[in-house]
């Protein structure tokens, strides 16, 4: 808080290091000049808004209890909070209720049979300085959609469970049928770990935080340091969101929506074996009595005071675990605000607000962001100033338990968001540090900036320019380093999953962002009744100005997208960005030195002449008359131009999806099927290539070159409207 | 020993496995094919005599108890029964006293001050299966030649201690001065840290051994495993050894000479402040109260389940410590057997035999090989075989301390190892595994060619083939496997410091070797109370046929150089791995930009000029007619040739040494000023470079041209002799 004044001071000297364009008034991407005056008049007031002291204040109630989906009435508590808000800043909403089902623990027991017997604790411990974190209404802890189970066998220690690891113990000829498996988090998305472990013949498998990956091998431990504690247990769930998130037994249609659900047994996306997550506290006992084969390499031990074994053996485990299998209610918090002129075309920002526990974090950050972003159109609309699209501010609800909230509510509004849906801009956690931009690469251009235009609350420059001198200074290599020194802009990183953007760009195939600040919040609280309001204001964005930053951006970038006289994409950037993943693809094909060949001929040719159309619609734009801005404002031809803008990310989807998970329609983005959270691009031909589909692989290509060529033609019927404007 | 009868009949597998040449009963290097037949019976006769189970008989008498040079009467007794051996075995021996400085602990002393007090245990302890690890007559842990005193303060956490620790601390703006440090061990010799710590101002030190090193990182700990456990405690000296090595009162002369010595505060190789070893459990209660700067990589990080801090403080210690400081007798156990031909011409083969405690690998393992190779002359010689030259076995006392037995004992007879020396082979712990092969350059053919007629006891091929199998494995990057693949023989590697050699190559540039197998034998019980018998016995060479391959190896070696008619020196390789070295050099000064030239063409050019005499001495060699055997025997010429070719390594000598040691004479190899074991090649040139002594680097770019320069010229007068012989 005492820092405010300097930071207003710093806009002066932002100003003056915009970009030139910027400075002598040349109006931004899809604005023409004599629109910005106007524009730029609103972003300054709506830039004004965002303040600290409410992030504070909406923090502390938020996490001040736990709220988790579906359980007790914390996420009801936060979810009214919230409507409450939404309605006080003048905005239209109202809770939309949804369902799906998220089975509670009513059992849960783990012991060490022996040969020293020991019963685990399977709890996290309080800690004295943070009342928040001994709260007595916190859910135990677990892993939602395993299965409940009695299994009792030897353990073997499977490292990060991923892969490479069982290819090692293959090759070390050490089997995991029957054996109940202990994997360490880290390097994959946990779902992967239970799935792989199930695919492997695990009877059951437990999952810990060693204090390499996530403890004091990293830093000093709460409450000392920010990192997990002896006791830290990283819950989380390991629903199959590579098949599809969202309610296991609605998959594609609204969970409330008058159709048949799936069973329990028809259902694609549950554990079929006993998963539990536990603290290094508790694995100790169980890995220091494990003996058989000694770790293979550094690669397989971490930090813990033991000489790594794999096993099997000769420890014996008992995991026994029930669960209710209750459908339960959801409750979406969405707020609206009717557009001017273009009331159907949709500009959606989301966050969710359930947490695992209190969630300072993870996610109220990005969620009180979401809340002051909505508050500064609330006070534009005060001024009567209404934006010319329609624009919905969505909290979502139990995201943590596989992005829930999002899934069944766009499922349910697919048609509309299919129609009217232009993008959906994403945020979640966020703390101190760097800007971190991901989505679709044709809004690559826009984002970057509207980020120049953003000031960083602590460098005294753009977070642009601060984004880009941590991207230099933390390049992989210096061919890496060489890429960002001769780019203009920063590359959107591309999406996977994690997050609830998930179903908008990969079901629907809107254009999506995902932004948050990160990287200076040293982290060691994930999913942990230690991320909690205490945790937060010692070691992350305690005086909320990143905070405060990231809802200067988001509402930027919403009300450029809301207003703009053409919608700023561009296809150049997607076009450069593919090449690059094609590269990759061939990369991995000729390191498998395989007798199949696939000819990437037909994508290439197909980036090319997508290539030369985006260019072509760029240089249309550029030789936009100044002169026409009402005719174009008013005119049929510019809302079929934004219309073919805006359902250009439609034509990268393919309504069959990829392979064995036809939900996933996008053929540019996809969590990997193996990866989980982390993106394969151009997933059909990735995956194809990687698992020795070859006939996949083969099919990709022409589905990818298909929809290529059939945006190239949409882009260069944009351009011949855009030239027909002038 | 249940394996003999299998190792036996390898023998006849192993033959057909032998190169073409000494199949078809080409003579090897050195031998006139009129006396090859001859030589290969007396080896074939040599070979047959060691035997696994007198090795093991040896060893357990001799670690039966604690045998410390000057401490007590250990070191006494075992040279006394190895003397009553040599004489059984029909040797000419007698025990040659000599003394040094050797400062007794008389008091050591640390606690944590605080904040939590702790008072270190500064103890080992012993493990009950094994009694020798308790045994009552050991020595206190400590690292003589420290200095007593009473010093107490902060703790700075200073990772390995070796110069680029130092160069983070100063990049972080941490300060060492006044402060206590804390090291741990690995990476360096550890007098490297002793010393780096007294430069940079600390007013003491310690150093650990940390499980990442040498604990249970690695694996199991003693007794279930070999690794070294949680009080286990590296003793061992830190002499200043990179300025001289034994005595520190008396450098370049006997300490029994009649000359006055040095006193202590004259003496150049002893540490100024107190230094002590500790084990991992008493550096926890330190390290865990280390605060201030946390560890700035992981490369700071070691394996003990602590957040590592560097500090300063908050924790103090204080360390007290006293020694008496006395002159102690040192028993160096000498045998010898008269040459019947060439007396004059000496073959010594050393290994020590104290020990920090009871030494069951180091030294015992490689001192029972070098007794079984004197018994397996002394039977050559009961069968009427005596060698044409000289051979000398010797065990020498107080290695650990610094190299203090053969340092003095050489050093007293320096006149005559000058004339007549004209190889040291070396041997200190072995055990199982690998044939690691080090030395002079001028015997690597020669060395390669006795390595391939000995049988690996494990893999049914000859110990080159396997130690040539086992580089090409751990061949760090397809370049370095190219080398080998391409090579016929395996490049010795160069000579650092760490054992007995270093007075006989560095001081007194005679051609050395140094021998052994290891690389299969886990290691964790490296100067501690562990290091016992019952520790060999289960996790090293414990059936002891390594132990026989070496002796099998050494004795052949010998016997070649005391009988071949021409001595099987050679000077291309030495040429070949000079010019890696230059290039090596090069590639440091170029990295480091600096305008200051260094014109390597003077050594380049006589590396060229060697080469090419080299390769006219190996013409002439070929060339060498089969008929005159006797002529050649008898000749004073062979004999003047022997004599160049055995003085050769005297050309690379400089009297002066190198910057700050003068006692280091050899201009090719010597142990780094600041790396203590690890070698530096034509060190007065790079250490010049990397010290940035400009001058210093030039002047040796002289010096070594013109050693080069007069090796040459002896060289191309052997190749002259050679020639006439025919």
């Amino acid at each position: 808080m005492t820092r405010t004044p300097i930071l207003i001071s710093l806009t002066s000297l932002l100003l003056a290091a915009l970009p030139a364009a910027a400075q002598n008034g040349d109006p931004p991407r899809g604005f023409l000049r004599g629109q910005w005056e106007e524009q730029r008049s609103i972003e300054e007031q709506f830039r004004a808004v965002p303040d600290p002291a409410r992030l504070r204040e909406y923090m502390e109630y938020m996490s001040g209890e736990p709220h988790i989906g579906g359980f007790g009435h914390g996420s009801r508590r936060v979810a009214e909070y919230a409507l409450e808000k939404f309605l006080s800043f003048g905005l239209d909403a109202a809770i939309e209720e949804t369902e799906a089902l998220m089975p509670l623990p009513t059992d849960r027991h783990v012991e060490v049979l022996g040969p020293e017997p020991y019963t685990l604790r399977l709890a996290e411990l309080g800690v004295p300085e943070d009342r928040d974190s001994s709260d007595p209404g916190q859910l135990p802890t677990f892993n939602p959609y395993a299965a409940g189970g009695d299994v009792s066998g030897e353990v073997v220690f499977v490292n990060y469970g991923i892969p490479e690891d069982y290819e090692m113990l293959a090759a070390l000829g050490i089997s995991v049928e029957g054996k109940i498996v202990l994997a360490r988090y880290g390097r994959s998305w946990r779902g992967i770990k239970a799935k792989l472990a199930q695919e492997n013949g695990a009877i059951g498998a437990l999952m810990y935080s060693d204090p390499e990956e996530d403890g004091y091998y990293r830093g000093l431990t709460y409450p000392e340091g920010p990192y997990r504690p002896k006791w830290g247990v990283q819950r989380g769930s390991i629903l199959d969101m590579p098949v599809h998130p969202g309610d296991p037994l609605t998959p594609g249609w609204g969970a409330t929506e008058d159709r048949e659900k799936l069973t329990r047994e028809t259902a694609r996306t549950l554990v079929r074996i006993p998963v539990l997550p536990i603290s290094w506290g508790d694995a100790l006992p169980i890995l220091e009595q494990i003996r058989g084969a000694v770790a293979p390499n550094d690669d397989w031990k971490g930090a813990l005071p033991i000489t790594y074994h794999i096993g099997p053996g000769p420890v014996r485990v008992r995991m026994r675990t029930a669960y209710d299998w209750q459908v339960r209610p959801i409750y979406n918090v969405v707020a609206r605000i009717e557009g001017s002129h273009y009331p159907d075309e949709w500009i959606v920002h989301g966050n969710h607000h359930d947490a695992w526990c209190n969630g300072a974090t993870d996610p109220i950050s990005g969620a009180v962001q979401l809340m002051e972003t909505a508050r500064g159109f609330g006070e534009l609309l005060k001024a009567g100033i209404r934006p010319r699209r329609t624009v919905i501010f969505a909290l979502w609800d139990a995201e943590e338990w596989g992005l829930l909230g999002s899934t069944e509510w766009a499922e349910t509004h697919r048609e509309d968001l299919g129609e009217k849906g232009v993008i959906y801009i994403n945020t979640d956690s966020t703390g101190k540090g760097w800007l971190s931009m991901a989505g679709s690469h044709t809004l690559q251009k826009f984002l970057n900036e509207v980020a120049r235009g953003i000031e960083d609350p602590e460098r005294g420059v753009s977070v642009f320019e601060a984004a880009r001198a941590r991207r230099l200074e933390t390049a992989a290599n210096p061919d890496a380093r060489r890429e960002i020194e001769q780019s203009d802009d920063l590359r959107l990183a591309a999406l996977g999953s994690g997050s609830d953007y998930t179903v908008f760009i990969d079901h629907l195939t809107m254009a999506s962002l995902n932004l948050g600040f990160g990287g200076d919040s040293p982290g060691g609280v994930y999913h942990s009744n230690y991320d909690s309001f205490h945790w937060y204001n010692r070691f992350s964005d305690s005086e909320f100005v990143f905070g405060r930053a990231l809802s200067q951006l988001v509402g930027t970038a919403m009300l450029r997208l809301a207003n703009a006289a053409i919608l700023p994409f561009g296809f150049t950037d997607l076009a450069d960005a593919m090449r690059d993943y094609v590269a990759e693809i061939r990369e991995t094909h000729a390191a498998m030195e395989s007798p199949e060949e696939i000819d990437f001929a037909a994508i290439e040719n197909a980036l090319e002449a997508l290539d030369e159309a985006g260019q072509g619609y760029e240089d249309a734009l550029a030789r936009l008359d100044d002169a026409s801005v009402d005719a174009i404002l008013q005119s049929p031809e510019a809302s079929r131009l934004n219309q073919l803008l805006y359902t250009s990310e439609r034509r990268l989807g393919y309504e069959e999806g990829l392979p064995e998970r036809e939900w996933f329609r996008h053929q540019v983005y996809a969590p990997g099927f193996y990866t989980g959270y982390g993106v394969k691009t151009i997933p059909g031909v990735r995956e194809g290539i990687e698992e020795e589909e070859w006939e996949a692989a083969r099919f990709y290509v022409r589905v990818v070159s298909e929809a290529l060529s059939a945006l190239t033609d949409q882009v260069r019927e944009a351009e011949r409207i855009l030239a027909d404007l002038r």
